[in-house]
């Protein structure tokens, strides 16, 4: 069994990146994080995206719009980011305080700024397989741990656990797609699915995006499994000073010991997001300074 | 066995449709279908589509560009439409010629009047499930086959053969929705899936798309399956006076036996996407108006 270390491969790819943006001559790339309000686990996301753009040369930009903010003065912030032409990519933080219309603010970032890949079009162009969109950071993290892991996907099954549009569903259209480090058979379960266990035990590759946590137990996989835990849960622990801990989607202790690859929560699939914006970042740069 | 008759099911939306129409004051719903070249079945869809609008009372407007026209001349013809008020829907006849960008042409149509759904902002509403989109009509055509036909979807697996743009993905991600006529465990198989026949056999729904004449046989079916076949395939037959016949992607006097419900080639999902396609352009209809 091994574990695939999440933090390793991340920092391949931004020594990678790295090394590309060192090589470029004249202006960086730069990408402007939005965060409204004070939502502590927004401030640490936000905090480690500036300081994975900084390691690697791109610049940031930190916009920190009043939690008060209403829809249109945070959609004209986005309009003036979608203008600037300084501007490579913009993310918006999720979640946004209580009456703003995420889906709408997302919507409004220009999708060749779109580096998070939450808009209609990319997501559009993720099913068309058009290489030019911005698939979203989880799922294309994912994506880059299994085949840095050496797992080849071709005709194996794989089973995603959950339909979210945040991972779920574009993890599907990554994995389903018509190309080599893809073409997998791939199978979506979700709360409403029946006889659960009987369909993720036939996974040679198990996808665990539920937010249900340790809920993927070693009676559920078969042995072999690679399992790829996208879950991020909070739950107490005395022993700790924070009170909480971390575990994924997936009971680690008991099905660990019959997969062959495993991601650990945390240090598996979280730190590839931030290392994917990134790339993203850097991909939207080329195509405006090529456009 | 109960076969699932598309032409009857298809006629009942378009009296539906008709009523409706019937019912509005004013400007009726207006698409524009633009073929270009003779291509026999592009001929016959276009005319199709034309006759059933006309039967709606939708008014329709064709358009025949020279087969010689270049990729600029389309898409400027495509952005007329665009601008044109009067016009609710467009459609571009699918195939185009050869030298023309296809994917170019279909992403240039407006969304709000893209009733053929072939666009990314479409596609990606339809993986958000955003109401507001147009779900093309192929895979609409399935869905609503299947309500009509008392196929209740949820946590059952469907099992879906093929990942084409047109029919394979967006089918899956419709069946795979979280609301009522939907929630189903979905498989999406290939031709580069491994033991197909095992999985197929574990299909409750099993949706044909890949373009094999006949590929599907009683021996990769469970008994009880609803079978929906969307293959249009010609193979020579002597004893007909055109020297061909349709058949799906299923053996179908093998398949039908086992099956508790099954589509007919021609006669299944042929009939419901023209039907779609005017339900699509009511739609748009009623957005713009509304907007």
């Amino acid at each position: 069994m091994e574990v695939i270390d999440g933090n390793r491969i991340a920092a391949e790819i931004v020594a990678e990146l790295k090394a590309e943006v060192a090589a470029m001559h004249g202006r960086k790339p730069c990408i402007a994080l939005v965060r409204v309000g004070d939502d502590p686990a927004s401030v640490s996301y936000v905090r480690k995206k500036g300081q994975t753009a900084a390691e690697i040369g791109i610049e940031s930009r930190i916009l920190l719009p009043p939690v008060t903010i209403g829809q249109s003065a945070l959609e004209g912030l986005v309009d003036s980011l979608n203008a600037d032409p300084m501007v490579d990519g913009i993310l918006v933080q999720s979640p946004l305080p209580a009456g703003i219309d995420e889906r709408a603010v997302f919507g409004r970032i220009s999708p060749e700024k779109d580096v998070d890949g939450f808009s209609p079009v990319n997501l559009g162009k993720l099913a068309q397989e058009d290489e030019t969109g911005f698939p979203s950071c989880t799922p294309s993290g994912i994506m880059e741990l299994l085949s840095r892991s050496g797992v080849n996907l071709e005709g194996r099954h794989v089973v995603v656990l959950g339909r979210s549009l945040i991972v779920g569903k574009p993890a599907a259209l990554l994995l389903v797609q018509k190309k080599a480090g893809a073409n997998a058979t791939v199978t979506i379960c979700h709360s409403k699915t029946a006889n659960l266990p009987s369909i993720t035990r036939q996974a040679d590759v198990l996808v665990a995006a539920i937010g249900r946590p340790e809920f993927v137990k070693a009676d559920m996989v078969k042995p072999g499994v690679v399992v790829i835990d996208v879950g991020v849960n909070r739950i107490p622990d005395a022993s700790r000073k924070s009170g909480y801990r971390l575990v994924g989607d997936v009971d680690f202790a008991g099905v660990a010991p019959l997969a062959s690859k495993i991601t650990p929560v945390p240090g598996g699939v979280g730190p590839m997001t931030v290392a994917m914006l990134m790339r993203n970042t850097v991909k939207a740069f080329r195509q405006r300074a090529g456009g």
